[in-house]
């Protein structure tokens, strides 16, 4: 993961945000879970900085979709307490795999502070700048 | 828990798990829950490290297998939030007893990556050579 | 500290470290020190990632330099052991307090990654920014 | 950091520990800083397992031998408190990059237990089959 794409990943970002009218915390890590980029919207809650961090981190380090994480994580799921490990995960939508167009794992992407599934389309419009890089 | 049994262990847990054709992490702890040998497969998803520390240690220091914790540490279990005791512990299978012969607790071992019936698997081949040595 | 701000000195910082052919962390805090940008550029060492945050953290929460702090926080200096207090201070230089051009405080910068001397020259033409604007 | 090249190094670092009739811990962690190996040998202090860690972990965040870090992070170093940052650093030898023969970086070699002088000759003897391989 290179800094010019999680820019271009992050200007695409808060560009549908701003859309959306909502203020998120976008959060890109690389392959190995580490901060690339990070940004914080103006009049975004406080509590989100993290759980954008953690939802990026979830998603890099079983590279899986935190929203498809959170069926194994569950009680009732196949791995109840999953999401306690690594400093704890999260089990809700909004962190994205990056992959390269040949499929390669190249990072992740956590979005936090709208509804989920704005956090979630607001990750995927950026994930098309990974795609054009 | 000698180091030359250990690694004989992780021998036979890295055999397997290639026979199976998964890439895992193996955990070998003593029975004070102190780590005696870890590796990690290439490939295996960076999350895992951390979740084959915590089954091996569930293991250990409640001396039952992960996967019989998690019939108590759940919300309709006997002793719910048990697993968040201790730092954080693991409710499902991977985490296996590690017993001499005669009976005598040695220590655990916790392997994660794959199913986790795989990763159950492969913890019981390894330890065919504690009962061995 | 608005986004645009911050956005706008992370360029300049940028910016001036690719003209200077080094390769940093940069993270930009509020007055609450809650992080409002933050980006690592390609080549940097993964520790400047937490001593940027860190050197940030120090100058908002003291309303100091991080250079000015290490003086007090120094084994002989006025108040030993200041820099274990808020889970970890930085007592070298490279977090700067940002001030708008009418004094009033509006976060800090912290730059970590080059020679101390270059990290500071950086987070001062960053700070030009946030004075422009 | 492939898995057979650390179990090599691991390998010639006990026995070279063996050989000095010394008993230590042995981290190898890849250029992320996330652990590949871990062994500890019979009699060897608990307390010295997060140090073998630590160093590998010290190394591998700034590329830099944990000997060489230690001028920098003591009290009257260029950047004390350094040591502070990243979860706790260590200043001390034992910790050492591992290169490839063309001199990329590939991650880091972690030893305690002994006199810092044989915990740094055994990462020494370790760090011939990275070489090699």
């Amino acid at each position: 993961m290179q800094l010019s794409m999680a820019l271009s990943m992050l200007d695409a970002a808060l560009a549908e945000a701003r859309r959306l009218n909502v203020n998120v915390c976008v959060s890109i890590v690389d392959t190995a879970a580490w901060p690339v980029v990070f940004a914080r919207m103006d009049g975004a809650p406080l509590g989100v900085v993290d759980v954008s961090q953690k939802k990026a981190r979830t998603a890099a380090l079983f590279q899986m979709d935190s929203a498809d994480f959170a069926s194994k994580g569950h009680p009732n799921g196949e791995a109840y307490t999953l999401e306690n490990t690594n400093g704890g995960l999260t089990s809700f939508g909004g962190g994205l795999v990056i992959k390269a167009t040949d499929g390669s794992f190249l990072g992740a992407i956590g979005v936090s502070g709208a509804k989920t599934e704005d956090d979630i389309a607001i990750a995927r419009v950026a994930m098309k700048q990974a795609v054009n890089n």
